[in-house]
């Protein structure tokens, strides 16, 4: 039995996500649920996909790690081949490696890179609107990079999820680093961590666009940080700015 | 009666191109038409839109500039507000101006940039594949730079054409530069010229895509632009990969 470790890109538009959802008569479409049909029509088994996490509906995806064991005997390229052939044009495979079998998708990794994309011209480019978040009023990327120093390092992130913990589980954080640069009017927050909480980095961007409009000061945030309450946040930012990027095993 | 400039950005993939389409009972949608639609409700007159050309059915345009006149009382400001609420997410105003009674959006071009993107990676980018041109095949850069060498300048450019010319119509052109690039796998084809033919940058592009492929020698297209027939250029590169970049005035 091989272990198959597949690099996956995709436009999270059309998805609920990707995990796959099992309520009885759930019209739900994932991207795990795609991939799962496709491989389980090439190889004839029941393939279960393990990916490296949950995305939400709507965000997409640059690097998304996931593997599958199987006795199918085709090699990798005629894999290829095939899910080329049937997955649809929003989800590509990128790569198919041999993996050791121990390798694990979700436990082994050490850390996620996400990129948070504002269009902050006057009009929203026709050909990055799928992919970002349009702001029309000028941000302060300086303001903006102040409050982001607050959340580097090890911290309780409670303020920054939409996760109500009823089960005492710990919402202590790292955050690496987050790199803000402005291009072209197109803004990027990279933000990496070890691990993050559950919309933790469209909550962390839309308390940073706050900053950046002047309805927060940068200070604010160490205070928003103290105060671990959800509602002491700014809003969650919408999904469809949000690029998972890159994964580090 | 103001003579107002548009500055315009569309997404042609939904659209049978610019040019509305007048047939009795037609339900071809056009950038041209959906335009005029709003703006009539905006004035309350009858608008004509002055283009700038036409573009073929699926073309991108990155700065497409129009003209219409109005006796319209809005500002400018209000106007762009307006086409913004009412225009589909894919066609964008990105400004107005008056411009002076003389100026004519079509008369007055004096040359146009276009770009042909070709996503050469494996796989197709999933956040690009509507704009560019998937080609897995690694191509011949060094050799497509050679073969566009002989394109620059002034030539009849009758190989190079869709347009059955039966009206003795010049087919001469001129080709100010073709500069191609190549950045991460995505190869941009840039063309500079007073003014195109029919399909002229798609069988460019198609021809110089054979060239990097080695099915033809740069040294063909020589003999292709001597030839005077359409037969023996290459294919025409399909639209999606296409975008009017700017036009001069």
């Amino acid at each position: 039995m091989r272990n198959v470790k597949m690099i996956i890109q995709y436009d999270g538009t059309r998805y609920n996500g990707w995990q796959k959802q099992n309520q009885k008569g759930s019209t739900v479409t994932t991207i795990q649920g795609k991939i799962e049909n496709v491989l389980s029509k090439m190889t004839g088994e029941e393939v279960d996909v393990i990916g490296c996490g949950r995305t939400d509906s709507g965000v997409h995806v640059e690097n998304y790690v996931a593997n599958f064991f199987t006795d199918c005997k085709l090699t990798l390229d005629e894999m290829e081949k095939y899910l080329e052939e049937y997955l649809p044009k929003d989800i590509v495979v990128k790569e198919l490696k041999i993996a050791k079998d121990r390798f694990h998708a979700r436990y082994n990794v050490k850390g996620k890179t996400y990129v948070y994309r504002i269009d902050n011209n006057k009009y929203n480019n026709v050909f990055n609107r799928d992919f970002t978040n349009h702001i029309p009023i000028e941000l302060n990327i300086e303001q903006m990079k102040k409050a982001a120093e607050y959340l580097i390092g090890t911290h309780d992130f409670k303020s920054f999820t939409s996760l109500k913990a009823k089960n005492n589980k710990s919402t202590l954080r790292t955050i690496n680093y987050i790199n803000i640069i402005k291009n072209n009017g197109l803004i990027e927050i990279e933000v990496n961590g070890n691990s993050f909480l559950l919309n933790m980095v469209r909550i962390i961007a839309g308390t940073l666009i706050e900053v950046g409009e002047g309805k927060l000061m940068a200070e604010d945030v160490e205070t928003i940080l103290m105060g671990k309450n959800r509602e002491k946040a700014g809003h969650k930012a919408p999904a469809k700015g949000l690029i998972l990027k890159e994964l580090q095993y």
